[in-house]
Formats: structure tokens, sequence, C-alpha cells
């Protein structure tokens, strides 16, 4: 019986896992529609969604079964109920490669702005929160989840400096503006991608060190320097 | 013993709603700095914000002693496990109180662009739904929870006709860009509350009838032509 119960979590493990690749699948294919200027690779991405969606509702499911019939307690409880919100981030986090393709589907109608540098970057930065988020978790690696805190700060860098550039775009020319928005819009939906891989690694540091770091990370900011918005 | 635990699950109830009601209140007072053109009135959203954090970490520790303590069946441990979400969705809706504000320290340091009309509507429909979520969830009230998913598209009309108006701003003058860039970002941090509000309704919905309502609006969406970002 105990055994079963391993073998269960271990599933439930790499559905998790299996889920958040195939949210940087889309992620990455969403930015190459954007970097190529291949609007074909949208059908893609809205399919893959699905099947994130279908394994979001799935996972719920197993949790709940999984909490009812073993009635697990302390740490198992904890990983069970972290396990559904961890699917409700990468969930959330596909739904953002979604809207890089809507956001991408509206410069794709007018010529390159120019060519694009800082956004394929940040998006790789992302991507590797993303992927180390899950490993963070897979591992129990808190320390390697406290890195991803870290992490977002280079992407909100990212994010400021992609604003200014554009906006001087914007103000010299206003045949821009529309372009340029267009791309501001695809740096908040990275940007916040890097926030959900942020929740991640903050519940795996409070699943492994029984401290709630969500908050400390947010009022540190709150603290710093306003940023351009 | 069962006694006791109804009135558990009552007071956990109690919290959710105060939590709601400082969302709530925050969100007002965010757009009120920003029609009033007050920012003295910031420090209160941030000190409000540090009850929400406070109260969802409180929530997650009552969620899961309950579940491990009770070890609820069925309906009650639907329940728990939606409360514990419904307090993140919360402190996802204070968030963006909190980048209303700091959008909002950026416009004040200019002068007036134009009269807002549209942002305060629009803030009173994403308050209502958030209002209205609350009270689907304390009443079971999945035919309320339904509406809710319907003045998302209000919300979502809103935000492009703001969009729409605020690029002819820009278009006509660059030395609006910045001014007009700070609104349409409010109306983006309203459209996520609404997202949220949508997002406890759809829970009301599935806890109440058992189904899973929670991608099938999405892909409605996906399905409807495409509006502006």
């Amino acid at each position: 019986m105990h055994r079963h119960f391993e073998d269960e979590l271990q599933q439930l493990k790499d559905r998790l896992v299996h889920m958040g690749a195939l949210a940087e699948q889309m992620i990455d294919l969403a930015i190459r529609s954007l970097v190529e200027r291949r609007g074909d690779r949208h059908p893609r991405v809205f399919e893959i969604e699905h099947e994130v969606n279908d394994l979001h509702i799935e996972m719920d499911e197993r949790v709940i079964s999984l909490i009812a019939l073993r009635q697990p307690v302390a740490a198992d409880l904890r990983f069970l109920i972290m396990s559904s919100k961890l699917a409700g981030e990468l969930e959330r986090i596909a739904d953002q490669a979604v809207n890089i393709c809507q956001n991408t589907a509206e410069l794709l109608k007018q010529p390159l702005l120019k060519p694009l540098i800082d956004i394929p970057l940040m998006a790789d930065a992302a991507r590797r929160m993303l992927r180390e988020g899950l490993d963070a978790f897979v591992r129990r690696d808190p320390a390697l989840a406290q890195r991803i805190l870290d992490e977002d700060d280079v992407v909100d860098s990212f994010k400021d400096q992609i604003f200014r550039e554009l906006l001087t775009y914007m103000m010299s020319d206003p045949g821009t503006i529309a372009r340029a928005l267009s791309l501001i819009l695809i740096s908040r939906n990275l940007e916040r991608v890097a926030d959900h891989a942020t929740n991640i690694a903050e519940e795996v540091i409070y699943l492994a060190q029984g401290r709630d770091v969500r908050h400390h990370h947010e009022e540190a900011r709150l603290r710093e320097p306003r940023t351009p918005p």
C-alpha cells in the first residue's frame, strides 16, 4: 500500500514535468513564430494548449482523489497541494504563449519594425527560469529555487530596456506605435512567464524549508526604487 | 466534533470574504488615486497588501491543517482546496492594485492627458465581478457565477475601447505616448483583476456542479475573432 502511494506520487511528478515541457515548448514556438515571422506555427501552439488544459484538469482530479483515498499528512499533503498549484502556474504559462501568438499575429500584418534581439534573449531567460523551477521541484532543491528568484531581476531589466528602446521608436515615428506596442505587450507576456516561474520557485522553497518566502520576495521588490511601468 | 468542523469551515469562509473585501478596497483606492490625482493614497494600498499577503499565508496553513486533522472527503475536501486557490486569486488581485498605484505614480509626474471616463467604469465592472464572485462562492450559486463569465466580455470591450482611444492620442501627438502607455497598462491591470474574478467564478461552478468549465470558457474565447492586443 505504502509502495503504491509512492508510485502515485512519482506519476504525479512525471505528469507535472511533462506539462512543464509542453509549456516550455509553447513559449519556444511562439517566440520562433515572432522571430521568423511564421504565423503558421500558431495552430500547433493552440493544439498544445488544449493538451496542457486537459493535464491541468487531470492533475486536480488526481490530487483530490489521492488526498481522499490516502489521507496523507504533513510533507505528502503539502506536496500534493503544491502539485495542484504548480499545475495552475504551468497552465497560466501556456496562456501566455497563446497571448504571444495573438500579439505576434498583429505584428505579422505589418513590415518588420526592427531586428529582434532583446526579446529572444528575454524569452530564453524566462524559459530557463521555468525549466530550473521544475528541476528544483523534482530534486527538491531550494538552493536552485533561490537562484531563480535572482534571475527574475534579469528578466525585469530586459523588460525595462525593451520598453525604453521602443519608446524612442514611437516618439520619433508615430507610424511605429502599433507595432512597438505589440512588442511591448509580448515583453509583458514574457515577464508574466517569469513571474509564474518565480511562483513555482517560491513554492519549492516553501515546501523544502517549511518557511514562507512567497511574500518576502515581493516586499523586497516594493522597497526597490520605482522602474518604468 | 462534526459541529466543530462546520465552524472551522465557516471561519475559513469568513476569512476569505474579509480578504476579498480588502482586495476590493485596494482596487477602489488605487483607481481613486488615479482619478483624483492623489498619490498620497498609495501607502494605504501597500499597507493593505501586507494584510492580504498575511491572510494568504494564514489561509494556506488553515487549509493544510484542516485537511490533515479532519481528513475530509468529497465536497468538503474540494471546498478546502478551492479555498486555497481562491486565496491565491485574491492575493493576485491585490498585486494588481499595487501595479495600478505604480503606474499611477508615473502618470502623476505629468499633467493630465485627458479626463478619465472609461477606466473608472472598467474598474467598477471589474470590482463588481470580484464582489459577485465572492457572493457566488459564499452562497454556492453557480447561476451568479455564470453571469460573471458573461461580464468578463464587458471588461474586455472596455479594454479594447481604451486602447483604441489612446492610440489616437499617441498617433497625433508623440508627447502623449508615455502617459497613454501608463493608462493602457492600468487598463491591463484591471483586465487581470477581471480574469482573476473569472477564475473564482469558474471554481464556484466547478465546485457546485462537479463539471470543469475552467477551460471551456477560454476555448470559446480563442474561437472568437481577434481583437486588438
